[in-house]
């Protein structure tokens, strides 16, 4: 872990010994990696100096009915109060914490990560599937040496596995699919026991899920194979402790290369035989299989031969900190202005013909209004605003589906999209500002989790200042509030001139009036 | 009525006397159109022969909390019970019937579209407002003579008002705005009282919802404007009586040109003033004045106002039989294989970047499956094979939103979506069928109203099938159906070969029986 990866960016006026962490929340074990920020007259490097590991397997602690059960739970906590004092006294700006499959699906995640962030000291994500594939990607072309060519890399989880084909830096093709080894090994090898009838099946199961996809990832082919993901490297060790892979020679070039071991089509096949010889999990015996790993190896050695079977796959390079290594350099170019979230809102914008102009007329408006409201400590205005101008520059997308309700269509696309860089919160949020954007607020209202007031006040103010879609002929338009009454102020003159506007203004005033904010418009 | 109307097509090989008819459930009145298709030697032309129409005021029925007051219920069923006799033993696919507005947002419209079709005798769709645009487009477009350029045709509803901007036959930009005289005249002149506030805030609330779409309507521009309701005839009708217009020699003009009349923004203005001088609609003293009017029509000229503001119209040619001429004019479209709902899923196809041959490859499959199954006498199989085929090119469009959950997305698209040609009821038997055309069968057999479960196996056993999106290799496979248990039978060598398909195929054989349909699979 005391290798230098050197980043593909230079990070000016930084200071030379900062220090930046991830922590990786899996659906079986927790991870951090705090990590320096060194200057090197070759670029930015980022060299890990410090990692953590708890095995909580949380998606075997997961019920039919899909809650966390309780010691998982209880599992889950205690490790991430062990990361938190490791990183207490942090910049924020300098942590990003993730969640992934287990914490996606959990019926009760949201408590888990509002306990486990008071744990940590720092917020924490849930990130989509495509997202969580984004930031594997990264971390992989980090780490492996690049070659001429498309890479694929293959991440099965605790709960689902990502599989990526990129070029240098660059993915291009991200899917995330709901199998992953613990999941799996619940569900064909219950209770440990092991039969060929269920391994088959675990693979066929396996398979149909690749299948879906195989067809684009073949067309789009690659040069190099990685796998990046726990399973991965345990199988990769397996298979060199107990001389199974048969291809010495690619072993020790695997590793040579910076990689951390080699899986090969005959090594997975030798695995398989081996295991089979057992009835049981616990009889299984192998050099090198740790504790931790024992009961959800078969079912990611399952995935894994699916993946060769579907894919064609011969060999793979293995590499195992591809996620959180993800996220500090995904971290980094955020700080650097190269926030993926810029480009996944420029996309959409595309995407779904937005009214360019508009946007950028009610997004800077709104912004002007949120500057003049009251910024209480805990809020990072910088981030609000940020997210009330992708709001601004999404709140359109809906009419691509229909005009009628088109702010209801807008919240369902940014609800349920794939939209890399943002995390389930983020995409809540907007989805949260772009249907309340328009029409009633009881909708809102009646949601308790929701609480950005602020900028929805300004983001709908803004949009009914706007209606006309022409530049020119706004007023000033001052806004404050005290103790959530708003007040909005505007010349009287130029209202009398506008009476459409002045018409909508009080329809607004009196729509916050009804669920009980209060709302004036003074005109002098 | 006896005007004969020119066809854009030549119907070859039709009976000269053949008899359509289209009956328009509004939110204001019901209506039903009989006509002949007459064959010239300058073209088909549509003659109408038979007109009735009903005062039901279904708008003005609507409670509260949206539901159809029984006596409004009861006047809209004797009315289509009259229809009905009318065309008692008409070949079905010579009638369209379509619902507007207030079945739209009616909470119980089902349960009276279920008697009205039983009182009409035939099918009864309830249309979108954007199709009900294109429709009313299509019959205005019909009825006064064409000019160069574009057109702009505005439709004010009992429920609803429709803005249309196209060039020739073909509309180009189509809105459907909740307002309409019935439900503005109830909102803003409760009981009949009429002041002068009142109508102000009526003005500037229709301007409200016009001013969403005016930008991109004055951009497009147009050379004439057609008013095409009932409530624009009334009103030319009241400014030509009254002598109100100030403009003899356009009116003069405007009839001559083959419409009923005109309406000026000096005419507008004049009947405004002399409505503010009397205290309650059923004081109003003008000729003309139609009993069955004297309620709504001050909404009707509220909204006619706003929309000569918003738009900057000067005066407004008249015709009233728009959207029951349109559905004359594309049933006929329809049986000469000219079916807007091909355009509207190409359209669809491309602006989601369907898998063209994945598409095709699944609803060949599909379709071939259809016709190995029992037809029942009441059933129309070459609709339903459209319709299975449709759902097939649509089945991957949620693609566009996320992998995961994308037949959710799908559904949510075909479901919200403005979709030209289609029915409401179109759509949902499209959704239906695209969220269950993949994953668990509960959410569909858990909903009463769903019955394509012949279509739903079809569907998805040609996407099992399919799955690994080539062509060749795919099996003969023979399907049969008895008393609702499904038979799928294919060679047992073909399945041996090919074990991932066998597997899928024994997962959807479970998916089915777990919902209590028998599935059975025979490889021999």
């Amino acid at each position: 872990m005391g290798t230098i990866l050197a980043l593909d960016k230079d990070v000016s006026g930084k200071n030379a010994s900062d220090l930046v962490a991830a922590v990786d929340l899996g659906s079986n074990s927790f991870r951090m990696v705090v990590a320096q920020v060194v200057q090197t007259p070759s670029g930015t490097q980022l060299r890990p100096i410090d990692t953590l590991r708890e095995s909580v397997r949380l998606a075997a602690g997961l019920t039919d009915n899909k809650l966390l059960g309780n010691e998982a739970y209880q599992r889950g906590i205690t490790a991430i109060r062990r990361f938190g004092e490791r990183i207490r006294g942090f910049d924020p700006s300098k942590i990003r914490a993730v969640a992934t499959n287990t914490l996606r699906v959990a019926k009760n995640a949201s408590s888990f990560i509002q306990e486990a962030e008071a744990a940590l000291g720092f917020p924490i994500e849930i990130i989509a599937g495509v997202e969580e594939a984004r930031l594997i990607y990264i971390g992989a072309a980090h780490e492996v040496p690049a070659v001429h060519g498309n890479r694929l890399v293959v991440d099965i989880g605790g709960g689902s596995t990502e599989l990526i084909i990129g070029k240098g830096y660059e993915p291009k093709l991200m899917e995330s699919l709901y199998i992953g080894c613990v999941s799996h090994s619940l569900r064909f090898f219950p209770k440990g026991n092991i039969d060929s009838h269920a391994f088959k099946e675990a693979e066929l199961a396996a398979r149909r899920e690749i299948q879906v996809i195989s067809g684009a990832y073949l067309k789009s082919g690659w040069k190099q194979v990685i796998g990046s993901s726990g399973t991965a490297r345990a199988l990769a060790e397996l298979i060199a402790d107990n001389n199974l892979g048969g291809q010495a020679d690619s072993l020790t070039m695997g590793r040579v290369n910076g990689s951390s071991g080699l899986i090969t089509r005959e090594g997975l096949r030798a695995l398989k035989k081996h295991l089979l010889k057992y009835e049981h999990i616990s009889q299984v015996e192998l050099i090198g299989l740790k504790d931790d790993r024992r009961s959800v190896w078969p079912g990611g050695l399952a995935i894994m031969i699916a993946v060769f079977e579907e894919l064609g796959i011969e060999s793979m390079e293995v590499t195992d900190a591809a996620l959180r290594l993800g996220v500090l350099y995904d971290l980094l170019g955020r700080s650097q202005h190269d926030d993926m979230r810029f480009v996944t809102v420029e996309q959409f914008m595309q995407r779904y013909i937005v009214d360019r102009e508009q946007a950028k007329r009610v997004g800077n408006l709104a912004a002007e209004f949120l500057a003049q409201l009251p910024k209480p400590e805990e809020e990072s205005r910088a981030d609000n605003i940020a997210l009330l101008q992708w709001a601004a520059n999404l709140h359109e997308i809906g009419l691509s589906i229909s005009h009628n309700g088109y702010h209801k269509h807008s919240a369902y696309i940014a609800g349920n999209a794939d939209m890399p860089g943002f995390s389930k919160n983020d995409q809540a949020r907007l989805a949260a500002l772009l249907i309340g954007h328009a029409g009633k607020l009881g909708k809102l209202a009646n949601n308790p989790i929701f609480s950005d007031w602020r900028m929805l006040f300004c983001l709908r103010l803004a949009q009914v200042l706007c209606r006309g879609r022409s530049d020119g002929n706004l007023p000033k338009v001052k806004v404050s509030e005290h103790n959530g009454s708003y007040l909005v102020s505007l010349s009287k003159e130029w209202a009398d001139e506008h009476p459409l506007t002045e018409f909508s203004l009080q329809k607004e005033a009196a729509e916050w009036e009804r669920i009980g904010r209060p709302y004036s418009i003074s005109l002098k």
